[in-house]
């Protein structure tokens, strides 16, 4: 029952720059690794400079020209292109290996077109085509993806299509009522919260790759973002989507819930791009707050503040960001040694954030901080609530620094039930030292809490040696290994795509599996939506 | 990472007796229509004793004695049975149309066996075996269906198997780390609440048919009770599955929540045994709460309520149950005239019920009462809400007793979000009241709340005449066609079954059924599980 905008707007203008191929976010950012950071890295590690290659090829295009005039009949003409800086800055996603081999001149898996459709019609002729043609299509958003989600198997196609979806950026609908919004998926973070905004509305959905990723991987990847204690995860945001299939297109969500069956929205919810593309998304929107109130917290353990935020999740009493990072981790981030404790003595930083109208924000934080310091924590003022808020959307640009040097940087993440979070958290870490040797740092934090388990994030610093892709990807196979051993998920918030596929059965079943392929055969028997993703 | 429970209990004695064939709950407990009622009704309604058929046969059995064979060597000889009695007891579920059909003598629809498998691995055994030998399996709990879910289609098939959970009621496992128990299904709403409190917990699941449906039916339903507002959904208590399919057993639910694929949790729950057999489910359990409160709350229209509930949604600010009478409802449940606004003037009922540790409530209790009042409420104290926690589970009982004497009382329910309720409201009434006349009374309420929409609950009394199944389902169409006409949902918590089937695509379009339809055929290629129900 969603409104239609009176006024639809037309498509803004990006509000960020192209993300470069070998490196993060906005290449006006991107800044040599500061002296200090380079000298204390350099005494732990090898430092040596290692710059991109420069002599890169991109790989000709497997499509023919009548196959580029038949795409450029549904979308037009100037939104088909084979250009190879262009299809160069859709190749792969950010993941540490993704750069890696784009830093090392590999580009093997650029697409052989970047194709813009301006209409839902479009995606959906598109599909039709591309069914008929045997033209693999490969979703992109913003391009974030750190499974290997945008690299399609390309044997048995004629080409593989960048499906860029940067067309689609407009806000369809607001219904102030029942409070949802219907936005289309190439819009980023930042695109969606301004368009927004001119209502007085948000989203509340703040992952790491906030400022490139799109509404459509939210929806695709199943996307958990740093506001998930107080706005939840991004499927839960989800309302109503449309997608776009080669077997036509379907609408979910009549109801906020309903018992009409199976709920198919949790079904394309994590799809990947392999049974559909999102071409609309229905979220619930929530008023701007008032206040945003971020606090630290200082706890003697990693174990003591878990235990407190399994109190808060299992009382219902959540704030709105609620963050734990272990010993390491605390260690690490402390941009001034005196930022806690007074000493640098040591012990684990939690970030407890509120946000909404002052009465609410104030009874909230009163309630939290006595159960707070029942459990043992000492609050420790809102700098670091605040400095931590000021840099959350910074490390990737920090990873690039520490690549440039030869440090290998990569983070991966998994979530359990709460009496396995003691196991899980030492199982990965003694799995990745155990692959990397004793100098790789492991650092880990919680920032997705449930009343019955939390997510672990896990972020490894080491030298890259002589190949830091060979380097890293035992590491991951080893980490792997150890959360399915613990029966804990593959991934909390960073999908299956190519990378975790060897580990998706391991959760799901085989019986599981067999689900996801007949789906994927009755909507896309022609195997041609991002194939080689997801599906076992 | 559920620690087995150190003592698996034996499985426990029923608490309840059986249902008759024809009528709801305790046969104890069942009365004729008391004088009073009877009188009032009688001054709106012709009222005339109609007794149930007695002269009633039971179809003979279908299956042949090598077929009952093959079924007592996987369960053993005391856990297959023909008997009449036994089947009659498993013959439809809990409508209105299921209980005039057996009110008429019509046991057409009669399983020709009931089967008591014992544990998860006789399930399996049982549908591999129902596979080879096509005979129809439709799982029973509690027998509370009211959408026609316990009604296979024969066709292509040698006979119709009631698979009756009533073996599997133990409490497999119990992690109070992580706050979550693991329940079998065929466990009534009283017998889990009883296992779990003597661990101190509870699963908060109260639904109208609570007394007797079972966890497996409320996981293959999506059911949802009375204290939705605060404990949630059913499916969203669920955190993992084990389901028995034709192609082996999976088992669902690694953790809280990830982004390993879509969730198929969600494509299990509400499957309706079309897609398996439910034997495992785990949900988040509480603690017991230490304090319960119930209140009454005036409103002077089931619009400004309903304003009110959605003020309290969006702002997170619910209480555990939360429920509104429109005007009809409230002037028809007031068993005094004095209950409401001291003169039966009219207005609109709110319930409004706080659980849990006394500070909390207090807390909430405030915060919400601050909330009514703004926007208009008048609080009524405790009675009202007392009042109706202590007849909650009795409205069938009462619905018997008006058949008895040929008054048609039936239900049903939507879900639209808030922007569409009023019209929702409007069209649903007047397609009942244009299908029945004007003397059809039509009472309606809201019992469960989104941040984005919220259920509507419609109770219809109107007289009997000379068939009452063939007056009311003309109605329940008329009904349905409003409902998808507004967009709504055909069911908010009573699932599909056979009854909905019609309207299941105007809610997830053709791919939609084709999904579902893609999941049956390679989960049970054979079409034995529960023919009929669900699939499109």
């Amino acid at each position: 029952m969603a409104h239609q905008n009176p006024a639809v707007p037309t498509v803004p203008d990006r509000t960020q720059p192209e993300m470069p191929p070998t490196r993060w976010g906005d290449p006006a950012a991107a800044a040599p690794l500061p002296d200090a950071i380079r000298e204390t890295v350099g005494l732990l590690l090898p430092v040596r400079d290692t710059p991109a290659a420069t002599d890169v090829a991109t790989p000709a295009t497997r499509l023919a020209d009548d196959d580029l005039a038949a795409l450029a009949r549904i979308v037009g003409d100037g939104h088909v292109t084979v250009a190879d800086d262009v299809r160069r800055l859709r190749t792969r996603g950010k993941s540490t290996p993704d750069l890696l081999r784009q830093r090392s001149g590999d580009l093997a898996d650029a697409p052989d077109a970047v194709v813009r459709p301006g209409s839902h019609e479009e995606v959906v002729a598109l599909l039709a085509h591309a069914e008929e043609a045997r033209i693999a299509i490969v979703p992109f958003g913003g391009g974030t993806s750190v499974t290997g989600g945008l690299v399609a198997a390309r044997e048995g196609t004629h080409g593989v299509v960048s499906l860029d979806l940067g067309r689609l950026r407009r806000l369809l609908a607001v219904d102030p009522v029942s409070s949802t919004a219907t936005l289309e998926p190439g819009l980023r973070g930042p695109e969606a919260e301004a368009l927004l905004a001119e209502h007085g509305l948000m989203l509340g959905h703040y992952p790491q790759s906030f400022e490139y990723a799109s509404i459509g991987g939210f929806a695709a990847t199943r996307s958990s973002g740093q506001s998930s204690a107080g706005y939840g995860r991004f499927d839960e945001m989800v309302v109503g989507l449309r997608v776009a299939t080669p077997r036509g297109d379907v609408r979910l969500g009549t109801a906020p819930a309903d018992a009409a069956g199976p709920d198919l929205r949790e079904l394309f919810l994590g799809s990947e791009g392999a049974f559909g593309v999102i071409t609309e998304v229905t979220v619930r929107v929530r008023p701007l707050p008032e206040q945003k109130s971020y606090e630290g917290w200082q706890w003697p353990s990693f174990a003591a503040g878990a235990e407190a935020m399994r109190t808060l999740a299992q009382s219902d009493l959540l704030p709105t960001v609620l963050r734990l990072s272990d010993e390491s981790e605390t260690a690490i981030n402390l941009a001034r040694p005196d930022a806690i404790g007074g000493d640098g003595a040591g012990g684990c930083l939690m970030i407890v954030g509120h946000e909404g109208a002052p009465e609410a924000v104030a009874a909230k934080q009163a309630a939290v901080a006595r159960v707070l310091e029942a459990a043992g924590g000492t609050p420790l003022g809102h700098e670091p609530g605040e400095s931590w808020a000021e840099g959350r959307f910074a490390a990737p640009y920090l990873r690039d620094a520490l690549l440039d040097v030869n440090v290998l940087v990569e983070t991966l993440e998994t979530v359990t039930f709460w009496s396995g979070v003691d196991t899980l958290y030492a199982e990965v870490k003694q799995a990745l030292t155990g692959a990397l040797g004793d100098d790789a740092v492991v650092l880990c934090h919680i920032s997705h809490v449930y009343a019955t388990g939390c997510s672990l994030y896990f972020t490894v610093v080491t030298g890259g040696g002589e190949d830091p892709l060979a380097r890293w990807l035992p590491a991951k196979s080893a980490a792997c290994e150890a959360i399915v051993a613990c029966g804990a998920s593959i991934t909390h918030h960073h999908a299956v795509g190519t990378d975790h596929k060897p580990w998706l059965t391991a959760g799901i079943g085989e019986v599981g599996g067999t689900v996801l392929r007949a789906v994927k055969d009755a909507l896309d028997p022609a195997g041609v939506l991002n194939p080689g993703v997801l599906v076992p």
